[in-house]
C-alpha cells in the first residue's frame, strides 16, 4: 500500500478521556475514531489489525473443525424468556421494541439462538458432536464504557458453541478449544495464560479464561516463567514450604514495642526481616448451632491473608473479623498486640503453611506495648489445631505445578471456554434421539474470544515511548519503506518503488511512504503505528548501495546493503 | 470440506410461507435457518456463499482504490437530527434508547457516520478525493419482510461513501463505482444491468441501479441482448420507426363493429392485426390558469400509453383520463367508439411516434357502434398537434442505443451508486480549505451493494426443478464428489479420498459426500444445493477406470477416465 493512497491520520496528543495506554495510542495513530461513548469506528489502519486477527481466528477454529455460520444480532425476546434471561441479564443487554411492538434485544451473546438452532436441526446422536462459530459485532449496554476498544459497548467477538452426547464429548472439544485458543494467542505473538475460572454469569461447569498479560489488566494473576502455569492470585496455591522447622536457638523474651503494632514497625524497632514476624488476626466463626468460636489466624509479617482460601478450613466456612472487644474479651489486650503465645484454650489457633515452619518468631505478646521475641512451637505454644494455605501467593513463591516460581502480573481477559453442561438445552429443550431412540437433553460447550479487545490487549502488552510495538502477526504493515526527500530525489523514489514491488510481490505487506513528509514526521508515524520493520532509503546511502533497517524493537538502525534488503526482511520475518 | 464433518440438513418441503424460489430453496437446502420475521441465521452451507459474494466485493472495491473501514451499526440520533433524516426515515429505522434514555438507531445507512468522520478528519484539498467502505450488518425494519433474505430486516451490506472537492472528482469516482459493480456481477457471473434510476430518498444527483435479471424481480426492465442499455421500462425511450409513413391506399370506410369497443375486438372482427388499428385516449390537462383543454392521445393498437412520457408533451403536464361525461360532451360519442377524425378544433390530437407513420389504419368513428377503417392522416384528419413518445416500449422495439432491440425482463436491485453531490456535507457542515484556504463545502457519492440479497438474487437467476444452479463463483463447493457405496466399498473409498485430496491440493473447493447415504439422496442433496460439478465413483466404473462427471447445468452424466479427471474438471473451472 502507498500512504499516498492509504489514510493515515495520526495525531500529537490523544483526547483527555483515553486513559490507557491501548485507548491513547489507537486513537492517536487513527486506527479508530470515537463515535459515541463506548462505540468506535475501525478505520481503514485499524481494520487492517482487526482483520489480521480475524484471520488468525478464523484458522484456528476451522482447523479445530468447527464449522462457521453467522446468526442475526436482533434477537426475539421469546428465546430469552425460555433461559429466563430475559429478565436476569439486566441493563447490560440492549433492548429493542420493533415497528409492531415486539420486544428484541441487541444480542449480547448467542446461547439462545443457538439453542433454538439445534432443537430445530439435531435429532441423532449420529450428528454430534457439533460445534459452531461466528465472528460477529455484539452489544452490551456497559454503565461506563471506557478503555477505548477494551471495554466498549459495540465490539466484535468470536463465539462459538459445541453439542454434545456426552460429558467426555464435551471434554474432549472444551480441550481442542483449549488447544486452539492457545495456537490464536501464540500465533498473534501475544504473551498470556490460561486460567481456570469461576463460570459467573454464564453458568455451567468447568472454565478457563485467557489472560494477555499487562500491567493495565483489571485481573490480577499468578503466573509461572518457566511453564504455562496460570492462576487468579485469589486462587493460586501456596505451597508448604520445602524446608522443615528449624531448631529452637532462642530463648523467649518479651521485648518493648511502645509504639509499635504492626510487624513493619516491629521489625523496623528490631532490625530484623519481616519474614521473622508473624501477625495474629483475631476472626469468629459461627457453627450452624449459632454457637461462636474464637480463632487467631497466624500468617507470616510479609503474608496477606487470603480470605477464600481461609473459609475452607474445617470450622471457618462462615468467618468474619473479630471486633475490637470480641478481642480484648478473649485476649484481654487491645488489638496491635495479640499473639497465639498464654492463650486460653477457648481460642483456636490457626497456622498458615508458611507460619508452621517457623521458629525463634517474633509475635505479639498479649499485653500492650509489647512483643515477644524467639518464639517456638512446642515450647512456648502449643502446635496450632490446623495448619493450612491462608494466604496470597507472593512473588518468588514456588510455583504450585512444581516447574520455576511464581511471578505476579495483571491480565486483560481476551477468551473464556466454558462447559454449559446442560443448562441451556434443558431449559430450551434441545434433545437428541440416543441410540435406543431415547430422549437425551444435550450436553453444551461455548467458547468466547473478544477479537476487538485483542487489538487493544495487545498494545497494552506492546508500546513503548514512540507508540505501539505490534507483534509483526497484528500489523498493520509488515515493512515500511521510508525514502528520505522522495518528492525531490529520482534515485531515491525508483529505489523505494522497486524495493516496494520486490517486497510486495513476495507477498510482504508493505507500507511505501510516498507523502513526500519530513523524515521527523515520517518516521514518528511509523514508530506511532508499530510498523515492526522500516526500511530508510535516502540519497548519501544509496550511493554506497546500502539502506538503513531498523526493527521497531531496536533503539537504533543498522546499515544493510540495498541488494541485500530482502532477504534480510524475509529472515526478519 | 467432507460432508460427514460439515452441517447439510436439507429438507423434502419448503415451509408454507416461502413464495420465492430463492427463500423456498434457500431454506431447502438448509442454507438459511429463520429465527424470526426478517431474520436469518446463515448456516455453514450458506455462509460459504455468502463470504465468497463478500470476497469479490472486496477485491473490487480494493483494487478501485477504495478503503475498508468499520463503522458501528449502533448510531446516535443527533447525528440523524443534523441532516433532518432522524425525522423523515420513518419506522423503517429501528429506534433504541440506552439504559442511560439516550436515543439511537440500529443503522439502516451510513451517510451521517461517514460525514462526521470526514468532517473530523478531512482538513485540505490535499486529502481529497477519499472513497471509504465497509461491508456491515445493517437493519431496516420492513414492515412485511418476506423473500427470505431478499427483503430481510437485518441483511449485509456494502456501502462505500466518497468525498470530493469538485463534481467532476465525483464524476470520476462515480464512473470508477460503475465499472467496479460490473466487475463485480461479472465476476460472480450475474446476467445483470445498469439502470439509470430517480434517485428516491436518499437524494442528490444522478444514479444507477444495478439489477440482476429474474423473473421474480421487483422493477420492470426493458434491456437489449446486444449491448448493456437497460432502463426501467417506464424511462425506456421508444425510438421513431426509421420507416416513413406508406402511401394511402384505402378508401376511408365506416365499418359496423356492433360490440367492438377495443381494438383487440375490432382487429378480431376485421381480421387485421393490432398494429393496423388505433387507440384513442381521451385525457383532459388544466394549465396554470385553471383552464381546460380535452385531448386525444393516439397510440397504435398494441401499445400501452406511458404516463410519465406523456405528461412531457407541451400542454400536458397535468393531465388526468377523461370523464366518459366530457368524452361525450367533446366528442359526441360514448367511450370506446371514440376517434380523431372530424373532431372539433375544440379538440387536440396528439399522436406517439409509431402512429403518425401509419396509413390506411383502422380507429373509432366517434359514432355508436362503429369504426373507421382506411384512415389517413392528411387526408381524413389534419395531422396531430404533436408527435411524441408517449407509449411503454415493448419487446422487439429497437433498443434506444442502437444496438439490437428491447427485451422486458425483470430485474432485482442489487446496487445503486449515488452522486450525493452536497445535501449530507452541507447539512453537517463538511468542509475542506481549498487552494487558496478557502472553506470549501465537499462533493459527496454513495455506492451501495445488497451482499446477503445477491446471494438471493443469483438463486432467482439460476434454478431448476432440482434446485439451485449457482455460478462457479458463488457457489458453496467447486466441485461435489459422490462415492457410490462409499461404506461398502473399499476400492470406491480409496479412490474417493484420492480423488478428493488432488482435487484439493490443486486450491479447488470440493466437497466429499462421505455420508455413507444412497445414491438417491446424495445426488438429489448435490443438486438441490447447486454444486456446479458432480463426479460419481462407482464400483463398476472403477474396473475400467472410469468415473462420471456431470455438470449442474447438463442433464446427463459423461463417463471420465478416472486419471483424466482432474484436468477434465481444471478445465470446466
Amino acid at each position: 500500500m502507498r500512504a499516498s493512497q492509504f489514510f493515515i491520520a495520526t495525531q500529537k496528543e490523544a483526547p483527555q478521556e483515553a486513559e490507557l495506554p491501548s485507548h491513547k495510542l489507537m486513537l492517536r495513530a487513527g486506527m479508530i475514531k470515537r463515535l459515541g461513548s463506548g462505540l468506535y469506528s475501525w478505520m481503514p489502519l485499524g481494520l487492517r489489525v482487526l482483520r489480521k486477527v480475524e484471520a488468525v481466528v478464523r484458522e484456528e477454529m476451522n482447523r479445530a473443525g468447527a464449522l462457521e455460520l453467522l446468526m442475526p444480532a436482533v434477537q426475539p425476546k421469546e428465546l430469552w424468556e425460555e433461559t429466563g434471561r430475559w429478565a436476569v441479564f439486566g441493563p447490560q443487554m440492549l433492548k429493542i421494541r420493533d415497528r409492531h411492538e415486539r420486544d428484541f434485544c441487541f444480542g449480547p451473546t448467542h446461547e439462545e439462538v443457538i439453542t433454538d438452532i439445534a432443537r430445530r436441526e439435531i435429532r441423532s446422536y449420529k450428528q454430534l458432536p457439533l460445534n459452531f462459530y461466528q465472528v460477529q459485532t455484539k452489544f452490551r449496554d456497559e454503565i461506563r464504557p471506557r478503555f477505548g476498544v477494551m471495554r466498549a459497548r459495540e465490539f466484535v467477538m468470536k463465539d462459538a458453541y459445541s453439542f454434545h452426547t456426552s460429558l467426555e464429548s464435551l471434554q474432549d472439544t472444551y480441550e481442542t478449544m483449549y488447544q486452539a485458543y492457545s495456537n490464536v494467542f501464540n500465533r498473534l505473538g501475544l504473551k498470556f495464560r490460561a486460567v481456570r475460572a469461576d463460570t459467573g454469569a454464564i453458568g455451567g461447569d468447568g472454565s478457563h479464561e485467557f489472560h494477555v498479560l499487562a500491567d493495565s489488566g483489571e485481573d490480577a494473576l499468578a503466573y509461572s516463567e518457566s511453564s504455562d502455569f496460570a492462576a487468579n492470585v485469589e486462587l493460586a496455591e501456596a505451597l508448604a514450604p520445602v524446608a522443615a522447622r528449624g531448631a529452637a536457638n532462642e530463648t523467649m523474651r518479651e521485648v518493648d514495642t511502645p509504639k509499635q503494632t504492626s510487624c513493619e514497625d516491629v521489625a523496623a524497632l528490631l532490625g530484623i526481616t519481616l519474614q521473622q514476624t508473624v501477625k495474629s488476626i483475631a476472626v469468629v466463626a459461627t457453627d450452624e448451632a449459632g454457637n461462636t468460636q474464637f480463632y487467631l489466624l497466624l500468617l507470616r509479617g510479609d503474608h496477606a491473608l487470603n480470605e477464600i482460601k481461609a473459609a475452607k478450613v474445617p470450622g471457618l466456612a462462615t468467618f468474619r473479623f473479630a471486633s475490637e472487644q470480641e478481642i480484648r474479651d478473649a485476649l484481654n489486650c487491645p488489638p496491635g498486640f495479640i499473639g497465639p503465645v498464654g492463650v486460653s484454650d477457648q481460642v483456636k489457633v490457626v497456622a498458615d503453611r508458611s507460619v508452621a515452619v517457623m521458629s525463634d518468631f517474633v509475635c505479639g505478646a498479649n499485653k500492650p506495648k509489647f512483643h515477644l521475641a524467639g518464639v517456638n512451637f512446642g515450647r512456648d505454644l502449643p502446635e496450632p489445631v490446623a495448619v493450612a494455605d491462608i494466604r496470597n501467593v507472593v512473588a518468588g513463591d514456588p510455583s504450585p505445578d512444581g516447574n520455576g516460581v511464581i511471578s505476579l502480573c495483571r491480565g486483560i481477559e481476551v477468551g473464556h471456554i466454558f462447559q454449559l453442561r446442560t443448562k441451556y438445552a434443558a431449559a430450551m429443550e434441545a434433545t437428541y434421539l440416543d441410540e435406543n431412540g431415547q430422549k437425551q437433553v444435550m450436553e453444551m460447550g461455548c467458547y468466547g474470544i473478544g477479537v476487538s479487545r485483542i487489538v487493544g490487549a495487545a498494545i497494552e502488552q506492546g508500546n513503548d515511548e514512540r507508540g505501539i510495538i505490534f507483534p509483526p502477526a497484528m500489523a498493520p504493515f509488515a515493512v515500511a519503506i521510508a525514502p528520505i526527500g522522495y518528492d525531490k530525489s529520482e534515485a531515491v523514489q525508483s529505489a523505494a518503488h522497486a524495493l516496494y514491488d520486490e517486497l510486495t510481490a513476495a507477498g510482504i505487506d508493505v507500507l511505501l511512504d510516498d507523502r513526500g513528509e519530513r523524515p521527523g514526521v515520517m518516521f514518528a508515524d511509523l514508530e506511532l503505528i508499530g510498523i515492526p520493520h522500516r526500511i530508510v532509503i535516502g540519497d548519501r546511502g544509496l550511493k554506497e548501495g546500502q539502506v538503513e533497517y531498523q526493527p521497531r524493537t531496536a533503539s537504533s538502525a543498522e546499515t544493510v546493503a540495498l541488494a541485500n534488503i530482502v532477504s534480510v526482511i524475509r529472515q526478519a520475518l
